[in-house]
C-alpha cells in the first residue's frame, strides 16, 4: 500500500528532464513522507521523557519519606510503573480509544495476538502506531504514579499494588477516553491539553479517596498540634524534582502530537518555553512566600512549587504568552504553600503534598485555560473537572473500599512504627546509615 | 562532491514553470537528504541514552556496594568509560570495522591524524560518520560496565582498569566486528539485534573470569553458609535501574540504525514499546516470584529483574509483538531470581548480579530470537553464543591471570576489612553517614 | 506569509501530470521546510539536556558540600535557575539580541506583551523563536549555576539570589551579546563556539569576585595549613558529573544553531564526539596524575578532571581531530589536579573547584581555539577573553559589595559552624542519618 500511494509524485519526478544516477537518492528522499518521521520521532523523544518522569516520582517520594519506609516506596515506584506498562497494554490503550479496534480485537485479545504494534507502519495515522501506545502508556502510568506518595509509610504494598492495577487498567482509560478518546467531555467543549484535570487531578482523586480511607500516620495529628514528620533525602528529593521539570517536556511538548509542519515545530518549542516558565515562576513564588509567611525558604515547598507550576501550565501550555505561563505557574505555587498547611488541618496525611500539586494546582490550571485559549468557557472546564474528579473518587472510593474489607490496606502499628522496610520487605534501604 | 551530486535534481526543478525567489528555501529544502539527518539524530540520541547508561552503571553498583566501598567503585565506573573512549577511538573503532580502512590508518594512524571525524560528511553511507563513532563507543563502554559490578568490594583499581584496557580496546571490538563488522557470525546467520550476546553476555562472561580467578569477598560463604551483604543505598540503585532503563531505548532503538523512512521509523517505534515492555514484565516476574518463593518481595530482584528484561529482548526487539515482547522479559525476570542463588551455590560472588543478569539473560535473550524472527534457527544461536562466550573468556582468564601474576588483582585482607575507600584511595563516599 | 512563501513549489508541482488522490500528502510534505524543524529540533532536544545540567550542578555540590549545609545548596540551585528563567525573559533575551526588537518592546513590554514567542512562526529566521529562546536562557542559567558551588556553606541564601538576579539579567547578557548578539567582540575575530568564555569563565570570574569578598570557610585555612572539609556524598557528586557530562553534548552540539542540512548534522556529530572524548581525557588525564602526585586515585579530582576537559573543547568543539580533543581536554585535567592546590595557597576557598574547573579551563579552551580553527589568532582570543574577564569581575566585585555593605553576604559564625541548613533554613537534608 506505501508503494502505491507514493507512486504518483515518483511518477511525476520521472517525467521532469536531465536526471542522472544521482537523483536517486534525491527521489527516495521526496518520496518519503517526512512529517510522519518527526510526529513518530515527538512521540519517541516525549515518550522517554515522560518515562524519566516515573524515575522522578520515585526520587521524591523517597526522599520526602522517612529512611526507614524508602524501600518500600522505592518497590512500589517501579512496581507500579511495570505494572501500568502491561495493564496499559491489556486493557487500557483499547479502552481508551475503542475506534481503533483494529490495533486489539477485545480484551483478550492481545495476548494471542501475533501481529500488532510491528505489523503495520499505519501510514493514514501520520506516524507510527508503537510510538502512540509508547507515549499513551507514560500518561498512564503518571497517573499510578502520583496516588503512591500520599499513601506512603503506612499502605501494604500488595493492596497498593492491586488498586494500581485497577488504575491503570480500568479507571484512566475510561475517563481518558472521555477526553482523548474523543468521547463527551472533547464534545462539550472541555479543554485539556496534556493532562492538568485527565492525569494529574485525576490521580490527585484516587490519592485523596486513598487517604481518607487510611487515615493519617500513627502520631501525625497528635492532642490537634501537626507533628512534621521530615523527609530523609532532600538530595533526592530535589534529584526528583529536577528530573520531573524535565520529563514535564516531553508531557506538554508531546502533546502536540505532531512535528511535521512549521505550525507544529513552532508549537512545541513554545510550550517548552512556557512549561519551563511555569515551573520556575512556581518554584519563585514559593520561595518568597514562604519567606514571608515563615521567615525561612522551604526547600519542600518550593520544590513543590514548581511542581504546581508545572501542572498549572499543562492543561493549556500551548496558547498563554510568556508572562501567562508565569502568572499561572506562580498561582500554582502559591496554591501548594497554602494547600499544605489546609490538608494538614483537615487531617488529610499526604506525605509528600501529591494532592496539592497535583489535584488542586490540577483544578487551576484547568480553570485557567479560558484566559488565553479561544473557544473555552470557566463553566465548561469547571464541569468537566467535576465530571472527572467525581467519577474518579467514587469509584476509587469503592475500590479502596473493597481492598480494605478483604485483605486490608493498612498495616499493623508494630509494622508503621518499625518501618515498612524492615517489616513488609525485611530490607533496609540505607542499612548502615541510620542512627541508633 | 556533495553539490555536483545534488545538481540534477535542482536542474530538474528550475525547468518548472512559475518560479519566485521565495521557491529558493524550498528548493534547498527538497535537495537536502533528509534521510541523512534522520539517521545521524538516531545515532546522537540513541548514543547520548547509552551514555547516560554509564551513569546508571554507577548509581547501580554504587548503591549496591557497602558504603566503605563507594567512592572505588565510583571511581571504577567514571574512569572505564572514560578509558573506553580513549581506547575505542585508538584502536577498536578500526578493529571492529576493518573495512573501514579510509577512516583511520592502522593502530597508530589516529594518533597523528589531522583529518577524521570532521573531514566528509560521507553522504554515501547514509549517517555523519562522527554519529556512527559516538553511538558505537557507547557500546563498548557498556561492556565494561558490566564487569565493574560483579568484581566489587575486593579488585584493585588499576589492575581493573588495565582489564578495561584490553577489553575495549581488543576484546569487545574483535568479537563485535565477527557479527556488526561483517564477520563470520553474521554470515552463518547468527542474529542479535543490539547484544544480548555480544555486549551483555560478552560483558558477563569477562566478568565470571574475573570472579572465578579474584574468589568470593572474605566472609562471604562461610561455614556452608551464604552471608548477605546488603547494599549500602537501595535508593541509588533504583536511580541505577531508572537511567539503565531509560538509555535502553537507545541502545535497542538506535540499533535500528536509520531513521530516515516511514519503515525505520516504525521499528524504532516497536523496539521501543519492546523494550518497555519486557523490563516492565521482567520486574513484575521478579516481584511476583520472590513473594511466592521468599514470602517477601525484594527490590533488589526487582530491580534486576527490570534489568534482565531489558537484556532478555535485546537479542530481537523488533519482531515481536508486544506479548512476545512480555514473555521473553518475564522469563528474563525468572531467570534472575533463581540464577543469583544458584551462583552463591557455586560460591561464585557476584556483589550486583551482574552475570545472572547479563550473561544468562544474555543467553536467553539470544535464544529466544528465532521464536519470532525468521531465518534464524535456535542451533546458530546457541553456537554463536558459545563461540562468543567462550573467546572472551578464554582471552579474559588470560589477561586476568597475567595480572594476578604481575601485579596482583586484590587487595590485601585488611584492606578488604577496612574498606577499598580508606585502603586504596585515602577518601570516603559518606564520611559523615556511617554508623561506629 | 507563510502560505505566500510556500505558494509557488506548490503551484509548480501542480502542473506536473499523473496526479492522484494519494499524492496531496507527499505534495504537502514537499511544501514543508524541514530545516525549519530540524533546526528547531536541535534546540529543543539541547535546550532539554542543557536544563538537565542545572540538575547536575545541583548534585555535585550537594555532594561536595557537608551534610549541614546540603539543603542550602539544593534551595540556591533550583532557586538560581528559577530566577534566571525569569530574568532572562524579563530583560536578558533582549539585552542580548538588540536587534531582536521584534520580540519584545522595551524593558517592561514583555510584562504586558499579548503575543510574543506564540505568535509568528518566524519562518526567516530558520527556526521556532520559543526554541532559540528557550536554548539560549539555559546558557543564561549556566552562568549562575558555577556561582553557587564556589561560595558554598558560607554565604547567605538571599544576597546570592539577589547576584543571581543581576548576573542573570544584566551582567550574562551584556557580555554575551558582545559575541553572540553579534557586538564587538565577534567583529574582532574572537571565537567562542559554546561559551568556554562567555558562560564558563565569566561564571568562573563572578564567583572569583565572589569568593575573595567573601573569604574563606572558618577553619579552611589555619596555622598555615589547609584543612580539608571533605564533601558529604560523593555518590551523588558522581552523579552530578555524569548528568553534566549528558548535557553538555546538548551544550555543545546545539551550539551548532542548525541541523538542516547533511553539513550541520555532520557537524553536530562531529561536537558530540569530540566533546565525549574531551571529557574523557580530563578523567584519564586527572586519574594518572594524582596516582603519580600523591600516590592515590584522588576521585573529586577525576570527577573536576571530566568537568575541565568538557570546559576546554567548549570554545572549539567543532574543529579539532579526535585527537585534538583528547589533548585539548586532558590539558583541561592536568590544570585542575595543578590549579586546586594553587588556590588554596592563593587561601581563595573554592568549595567544590568552580574557579579552575571553569575559569581557568575556560581560559585554556579559549586559547587553544586557534590550533584547529582557521582565522583566529592566539593574541584575539587573550584579548576576548580578558575583556570578558574583566568586565565580569569588576562589575560582579561591585555588585557583591554594595550586598556586602547593605544587607551582609556572610552568616554569622555560629550559623557557619552549625550548618546553614540549620540556621538559615531550619530544616536538615539528611536528619537521620548524620553522626553525632
Amino acid at each position: 500500500m506505501k508503494s502505491l500511494k507514493l507512486l504518483p509524485l515518483a511518477a511525476a519526478l520521472a517525467v521532469v528532464p536531465v536526471m542522472g544516477l544521482a537523483q536517486d537518492t534525491s527521489e527516495a528522499a521526496a518520496a518519503v513522507d517526512n512529517a510522519f518521521i518527526f510526529n513518530t520521532l515527538l512521540f519517541l523523544i516525549g515518550g522517554f521523557l515522560v518515562f524519566w518522569m516515573a524515575a522522578g516520582f520515585a526520587m521524591l517520594e523517597a526522599g520526602l519519606v522517612r529512611s526507614k519506609n524508602v524501600t518500600t516506596q522505592l518497590t512500589k515506584n517501579i512496581a507500579l510503573f511495570s505494572i501500568a506498562a502491561i495493564m496499559y497494554w491489556l486493557v487500557g490503550y483499547n479502552l481508551m480509544y475503542p475506534g481503533d479496534g483494529w490495533w486489539m480485537q477485545g480484551l483478550l485479545g492481545p495476548i494471542f495476538a501475533t501481529a500488532d504494534i510491528g505489523g503495520d507502519p499505519a501510514l493514514e495515522t501520520g506516524y507510527a502506531t508503537g510510538s502512540d501506545f509508547f507515549f499513551q502508556l507514560m500518561f498512564c502510568a503518571t497517573t499510578a504514579s502520583i496516588v503512591s506518595g500520599t499513601l506512603a509509610e503506612r499502605i501494604k504494598l500488595w493492596p497498593f499494588l492491586i488498586f494500581t492495577v485497577i488504575l491503570t487498567g480500568f479507571i484512566y482509560p475510561i475517563e481518558a477516553s472521555w477526553q482523548w478518546g474523543g468521547g463527551f467531555l472533547s464534545e462539550m467543549g472541555f479543554s485539556d491539553f496534556a493532562g492538568s484535570t485527565l492525569v494529574h487531578a485525576a490521580g490527585g482523586f484516587a490519592a485523596l479517596a486513598g487517604a481518607l480511607i487510611l487515615g493519617p500516620r500513627l502520631g501525625k495529628y497528635k492532642d490537634g498540634r501537626v507533628n512534621p514528620m521530615p523527609g530523609s533525602n532532600l538530595a533526592l528529593a530535589t534529584l526528583g524534582t529536577f528530573i520531573l521539570w524535565l520529563g514535564w517536556f516531553g508531557f506538554n511538548g508531546g502533546s502536540q502530537l505532531a512535528l511535521g509542519t512549521e505550525a507544529d515545530a513552532n508549537a512545541v518549542a513554545v510550550i517548552f518555553a512556557n512549561t519551563n516558565m511555569a515551573a520556575a515562576a512556581g518554584a519563585v513564588a514559593a520561595l518568597i512566600l514562604t519567606q514571608i509567611m515563615y521567615k525561612k525558604v522551604d526547600l519542600t515547598m518550593v520544590l513543590n512549587g514548581a511542581l504546581a507550576g508545572l501542572v498549572s501550565i499543562t492543561a493549556g501550555p500551548l496558547d498563554p504568552t510568556l508572562f501567562g505561563a508565569l502568572w499561572i505557574g506562580a498561582v500554582g505555587g502559591v496554591i501548594v504553600v497554602l494547600a499544605v498547611p489546609f490538608l494538614d488541618k483537615l487531617k488529610i496525611d499526604d506525605v509528600v503534598g501529591a494532592i496539592p500539586v497535583h489535584l488542586i494546582a490540577g483544578f487551576w490550571g484547568t480553570l485557567a485555560v479560558p484566559f488565553y485559549t479561544e473557544g473555552t468557557s470557566f463553566v465548561t472546564q469547571i464541569i468537566g473537572f467535576a465530571i472527572i474528579g467525581a467519577f474518579v473518587f467514587v469509584v476509587s472510593t469503592v475500590v479502596w473500599l473493597i481492598l480494605k474489607a478483604t485483605m486490608g490496606i493498612r498495616v499493623s502499628e508494630e509494622a508503621e512504627i518499625n518501618g515498612l522496610d524492615v517489616s513488609e520487605l525485611g530490607m533496609e534501604a540505607y542499612p548502615e546509615f541510620t542512627k541508633g
